[in-house]
């Protein structure tokens, strides 16, 4: 059973505009994924749709079996946004723990003040969100995320901004999570991070899924996935 | 002459901990070089030296020909911040404006509108930069490098966090200020990137320069960006 | 019966730092309360233990007649915290919607609508919030309150940084709720606004209720709420 | 002499909608002056117009004696912007070294140790400004401008938003630099602060000076700063 089973997702602004087309794909278990769309590809809507902050229009979202708005279904799924949505009144403890009651997971508290030590924020997991920099906000939705250990974590540019040693650190966790069957979205256009980690590639464009295949397979033919990009950006006129 | 000429930069912090050690480069003109550092390398004591935001201990800087911290050197070099430092209570217009004083260029408006259309953001020009994302700022940032062409550019992360389209169009520009011999150092760690755009690498850790040669021959020694980095940090024992 | 009852709400860290020593009181229905409390009083923590964001150590909190945990009182509370705190990811509708779903209230896209109108916002309400400015953010928190229309609202500094026209616009709505018997909190040391609008002061200081009285009386035993709150921190030695 | 001279100052958007007509006003030296405006009242066009930031199109501002756009000029005023507008590459003591250096000022560092260290920001003056919160950014602002001491600071806003004790703390030292003969523009509509602190107040709308007078003449007059300002807005009909 794919722990995210997206079914004919269709979306239209006002009926009239068009942002998402029957667009179906699974993401299995213990499976890294690409995701990968211009502006306007319908990306974003895609992203809501699953984690039904937007209602669907047509189409299905199962999220480890469950329909994608029953309690179950919420539960199994995490988000990690790009802006670093936290709460910024809560410190880093206090934001774990909010999550743990959330996810209903037991909160392992020497467990996340390790990763906030692995992550080079040992001192800071009593002090406030909002005294954190960008960069460790986006390593405090890392810890979350592998502290809840949710069956599909999706990552919403979370990589861009974090240092080196974080980025190299947060590949090996990530690659942990996959080898004990759960899944992980990566959306980001850093393409030799997913050439290195993503073992198959959605692009997304026009609403339509360009497309959707292994990333051996599409570094094979089109010679890297910068290639595969810019070449169709490129064949669309998009670049002025 | 090198744009950019750097010999024997020393600092340390209140004389004890050194950060920088008798670091020496040369930015040719037309060349655009990756700096890679993890946290802690000295890279961004480095930047702020060259740009004379903090003060030189040992060794010299010259910009252009010029002393760096002589009015001369100052209008030869621009530093784009990676956290879209600009002043939001200007317009992305009377930003441009202020610039072109600063710099002493002669501000073309229809060259600022027409770039600010190409990345997408034509509507917005009038608009306080408050009221733009971190994207758009980002871009603000990108399209007054390519309006005030300096001689050198320093892109501090400022590619993270927009989008492909904008990201195919600034390689492009960057390409095309290079070929007009001028220079820009690429601050990130999107090796897929440097790999594609870069001439050379520059890789600094623990305040020395670990490496600095063609991105060919670093490619062809140690397979890519990632595995030179990501090999050094390994044999570092730094990967908890 | 009281829209918040707290009854010897006791809190320390790791049990010696005392934060919050029995502290009592009630927020009645159809009033509006102002919270006071300088750096360290403990009014953080307060407010995130009403809200059941810190698990409470003694006492009792009530939120409409509910146990502050349960269900029931999450949907009567509602939370504007300081920082702007909002999914900027979403657009301004889909941002109410989403608030609606989870208040279970019944959402008029008119009424929506004609407030972005009222806050000079009318444009925006498709736009990502990502894009909108900080006092639009805090706008946006308003207009959120305004159609929610819980029983109390605590509005932690969210009238700083907006508007004259907009705070004008906002006592007009608070006031209406107070008639309507909805109760609010005014987290705020903009004294003026309280002596307007306030019928009742708290204020906190170490942990304790320091003052708990009509602001009439506060005023007139004071000469002003700025004497009573200064004139405290001056006897305590506070100023440096 | 004045301070601050400003003469007939006229400006209008492609020369069409006019925002600023005919402005003339003095800051004395030794004032403390609160500048009140409603959105789209000219407030933020002449703030910027004062420092060169905007093109002058009509009128004169003399800046201490001098034209404005003098270096002289510059560096007799000191600008406080409303969003913490700091370079977060920087720490706090870097800040201030950079600012020292900038209007020629002796830095002293015991001096901005001991600020940071009576703001409640003692161990943060070598942490980079990017980890610092709105609230610390905002004092780092106000610190910086009591270190500086220019003949005329303007603040915008800076001081929603800090704590009541650094408020405290503010009002004291702006205090002192008035004593000294320097001068302080306050744009807040924290009327109790105004009503403080304000030798006098302007009161801009639709790019004309509605009022310019003694805060103890407009309080005596119209009841509070709150009922001239609110009371000119209902008659206006600009409450929907």
């Amino acid at each position: 059973m794919p722990v995210l089973e997206a079914k004919g997702i269709t979306y239209s602004y006002d009926g009239f505009v068009t942002v998402l087309e029957d667009v179906c794909f699974d993401i299995n278990a213990g499976e890294i994924v690409g995701l990968l769309g211009p502006n306007g590809s319908g990306k974003s809507t895609l992203i809501k749709t699953v984690f039904d902050l937007l209602e669907l229009q047509g189409g299905s979202v199962r999220l480890d079996g469950h329909e994608h708005s029953s309690p179950a279904a919420k539960s199994a799924a995490m988000y990690l946004a790009s802006n670093d949505y936290l709460p910024q009144f809560l410190t880093g403890r206090e934001y774990v723990d909010m999550l743990a009651r959330l996810y209903d997971v037991e909160a392992d508290p020497e467990a996340a003040a390790r990763l906030f030590e692995m992550f080079s924020m040992g001192g800071r997991y009593h002090d406030l969100i909002e005294d954190y920099s960008h960069g460790m906000r986006k390593k405090t939705q890392l810890v979350s995320a592998l502290l809840m250990r949710r069956p599909l974590t999706i990552i919403d540019e979370t990589l861009n901004g974090i240092d080196i040693e974080a980025l190299h650190l947060t590949e090996r966790e990530l690659t942990r999570l996959r080898d004990e069957g759960r899944s992980v979205v990566l959306c980001t256009h850093d393409f030799a991070l997913l050439e290195r980690l993503a073992d198959r590639v959605l692009f997304l464009d026009h609403g339509l899924l360009v497309a959707d295949a292994d990333t051996a397979v599409l570094v094979e033919e089109h010679g890297s996935l910068a290639d595969l990009v810019f070449g169709h950006l490129d064949a669309e006129h998009r670049r002025p």
